[in-house]
């Protein structure tokens, strides 16, 4: 079961994403796209990390997502990605400007992954644009991404104030 | 039937307004109130151009929205307008400062229109405001908009990842 | 009965909070979080009082919500308080940094209250936060505490365009 958890900034979304898949009752994999390149992040990630159980084995991967996912392509598994959004920065920001490349390989690995897949996402797109075109150009990215992989995920929800919304999909328990 | 398709960047809301419209039956009149002021918003402009059938006749309107909307006032037509806030842009930079004038026309002739209509706009009101004082109007005036053009409205959308919300009116099919 | 009305810029989020002020049929006392600190905010206060019936008693309180709600805790009060992120700006902005303390106190007190309090609040969390330490620590904690209010509040509801999504709790008539 593939499914997306947008939200905006705290809103719960990671909560969300947890339980979910400590109610998949299969070993969950959590694929952490930050990098800690500062304090604050370092301390963002820590704060992250303290949220989540002991139990749950983390994979650092901020550019290849395609790639990680497919190491644990086996159904005994439930993965974690938090957050996309950060994953798309990671790659505008990329020398190799990887970004087209990487979208594509996630997208096409989407229909034959045997493992379960929980996206977690922050929706950033209903705001005002902050001046400058890497600004625009994320927004833009993030809006297509969302709405290919809402297409493809068998469940979409959106997160307000730690209220979950279905978009898409069988209601939550 | 006056409809309201609000969603965020990227969202999808154009798709769904132009499924809207070949659902209506009726000839479909593009209305456009972007300009080609510089290379990305030609770029941008040619790409939305890309999406829409042929054969649907555009008119470039960047102010006088409601007088756009008069001249193809018949039953037959269904004019596709998109997008509001790049109107509420245009008019806000214009020298006249046109934009209570243009509102005023617009809202008054929404109960007497014969055509249908489909409205795009972007919600761009839920996030944090940057700092300067066009930007607070933008936002203010962006919201005032959508209030009363939604109590308007036969139905209003949200579209959140390609994903239609329908806040008032009938389901969509 | 514990509220939390969030929206986005000019949603209508204050006059859904009006309108279930006066249909609780219970004395409404209107907690204003804002000061005047100069002519645009001046002008923005004037608006929204305009809109308020006059026989509503004002409490003017940038900083202590608690205690402003702790001197109208009886039963024939229906407290509205507008908005929450100006007071969550207030307290960050103070030089005493009182944030952590008064959030704690307000939660604190809301399992004991016995007026019916409606707060309003907006929603920031949904576009791209703006560089600085300071917006961004505003989207976090306002996103934190949109979540602890919503877990303890009957009723939760998003307005968009004047619409207004509830969330959590009962209906609206």
């Amino acid at each position: 079961m593939l499914q997306l958890i947008l939200g905006g900034v705290r809103s719960g979304k990671s909560s969300l994403a947890e339980r979910l898949c400590q109610e998949s009752g299969k070993q969950v994999i959590y694929v952490a796209t930050a990098t800690a390149g500062d304090d604050e992040m370092t301390r963002r990630i820590a704060r992250h990390r303290a949220d989540r159980p002991d139990q749950w084995p983390t994979v650092e991967e901020p550019i290849a997502l395609a790639a990680a996912l497919s190491a644990y392509d086996d159904e005994r598994y439930c993965i974690m990605v938090d957050c996309l959004t950060l994953w798309l920065t990671n790659n505008l920001l990329d020398t190799k400007d990887s970004w087209q490349t990487e979208k594509a390989k996630l997208l096409q690995q989407l229909s034959t992954l045997r493992a379960d897949v929980i996206f977690v996402s922050n929706e950033v797109g209903l705001g005002i644009v902050p001046m400058g075109s890497l600004s625009r150009r994320f927004s833009d990215e993030a809006g297509w991404l969302h709405q290919e992989l809402a297409a493809r995920c068998d469940r979409v929800v959106m997160v307000v104030a730690g209220l979950p919304q279905v978009l898409k999909g069988p209601p939550l328990d």
